[in-house]
């Protein structure tokens, strides 16, 4: 498919690095969308973007592919609100599916839901980095009308971008996954610092703190939305792992020994298996 | 004071990385105790020991300084049942400290608790390093009766081994701090291993997920132990922890939005105070 224009909606810390390693991409011209002037400027004087004095809707006039990188209702609102260039490939890359791809309003629009498997704890146009895919995974969640061509295309940009793998998936799948693989652990990470016990042990800690809390420094905004918007998988995820801790918690109480080290044993083997 | 001769009691990582650190210490000799041979052959083709044909209890009567680098079990009956030479420093690396400052029987040993906030996720000689100390912790627990000489030896081979800091605090306090900074951790990753989920989500995971559950490879057999061990405060830390949990779990369920923002923002803040 035709791919000469491609426009970036939203140049934060995903929507900046996606321009940045899209850069040199089968000769396109990018153009940048976002409410800041300032990080326009940014992108034009980096030699990012080519906007000249085109406004939005003119850009979305010319754009074969549009990635709407904004927080969850943003991308919604912005998709059900603008009007597109007939045949182009709408993508975005929120952290929950279900809650975008179910209530896109527009009819035949050729939108394909993508979430990046990246990030860092700094945000902003500042600290989007071309290198922030290197190795990460993009789960793009296509219906069974989508072109093939389409899809191949994503999936081509992805290699590009130095993604390690495009995984092919359904939003309710996606949603369900990511509960586990990221939501949940986020919401570990801030129970884990919801205690005043993590005032006084810098000096008695070492890297399992380090790791276990590393996310915890997250932006409240987005993760209220992302977390609201899956609450029923949410809710799941930490019901089962609330069982699983009351399980060891008991063991360790009842001090039963055997069975706390074949409890342990099996997590961990399970772990070693995941890394095989 | 005098600290010709230094022994090493178990050469597995921490004790052989306490060895290969502090090679050069003062000019000491250096002796490894360790009932498996291979291990002890491997270390003298390393010139790293000494030990030519002495016997354990021959280098234990010629050591000016041990480090017990045993699980705690082992280390409590090691210290309990041998003999020092008089005026000998004696210290462990037990990552619980009350179980074993509170147990020894041997009247006016030099004993000063020590635990090296270290560690990898391989164990073993083979895997012991003499970076591992690099920017850990290394905490001490001297009774008031402590001759200061004694902890200022131990502190200066800890610089000299490459840790931070040496902090001095006293068994209880270790023990409860810990319980939260080291313990909770494992306990969290090895929860977060007990599911199924974990089998299929290779494809869908980022960051948060490997470094959420990094601890869970653990050593079984040593971490029944030091749970149970330390089993007060850690089922205190655990039921805390349980609790934050379900708070934030049911503004998610009852989808209280500010109040799960604030309580996200409170805890991601208390993590930046924690890493300023």
């Amino acid at each position: 498919m035709n791919c000469k224009n491609i426009a970036i909606v939203g140049l934060g810390l995903i929507g900046g690095s996606v321009l940045k390693a899209l850069q040199g991409f089968e000769n396109a011209t990018f153009y940048g969308i976002d409410l800041d002037e300032t990080v326009l400027s940014e992108a034009k004087k980096q030699g990012l973007i080519s906007n000249e004095t085109l406004t939005s809707a003119e850009i979305l006039k010319l754009a074969d592919v549009v990635f709407v990188c904004l927080p969850p209702d943003a991308t919604l609102s912005f998709i059900n609100s603008n009007i597109f260039k007939e045949n182009a490939l709408i993508t975005d890359v929120s952290g929950v599916k279900q809650a975008i791809c179910k209530k896109i309003t527009q009819p035949d629009l050729n939108y394909i839901g993508g979430h990046p498997m990246a990030g860092k704890e700094e945000s902003g146009f500042a600290a989007s980095d071309a290198k922030l895919f290197q190795n990460a995974s993009y789960l793009l969640t296509p219906t069974p009308e989508h072109k093939q061509e389409h899809i191949e295309l994503l999936q081509k940009m992805a290699l590009y971008m130095g993604f390690r793998e495009t995984v092919l998936t359904n939003p309710e799948e996606h949603d369900r996954m990511i509960a586990y693989t990221s939501q949940l652990m986020h919401i570990v990470a801030v129970a884990l610092c919801d205690s005043e016990r993590l005032d006084d042990s810098k000096r008695f800690s070492a890297g399992s703190l380090r790791d276990c809390t590393r996310v915890a420094k997250l932006d409240s905004n987005l993760w209220t939305r992302l977390f609201l918007l899956n609450k029923e998988d949410l809710v799941d995820c930490i019901d089962e792992f609330s069982e699983s801790l009351k399980k060891v918690r008991n063991l360790i109480a009842e001090e039963k020994e055997s069975e706390l080290k074949a409890f342990l044993e099996e997590a961990s083997d399970r772990k070693r298996r995941f890394l095989a």
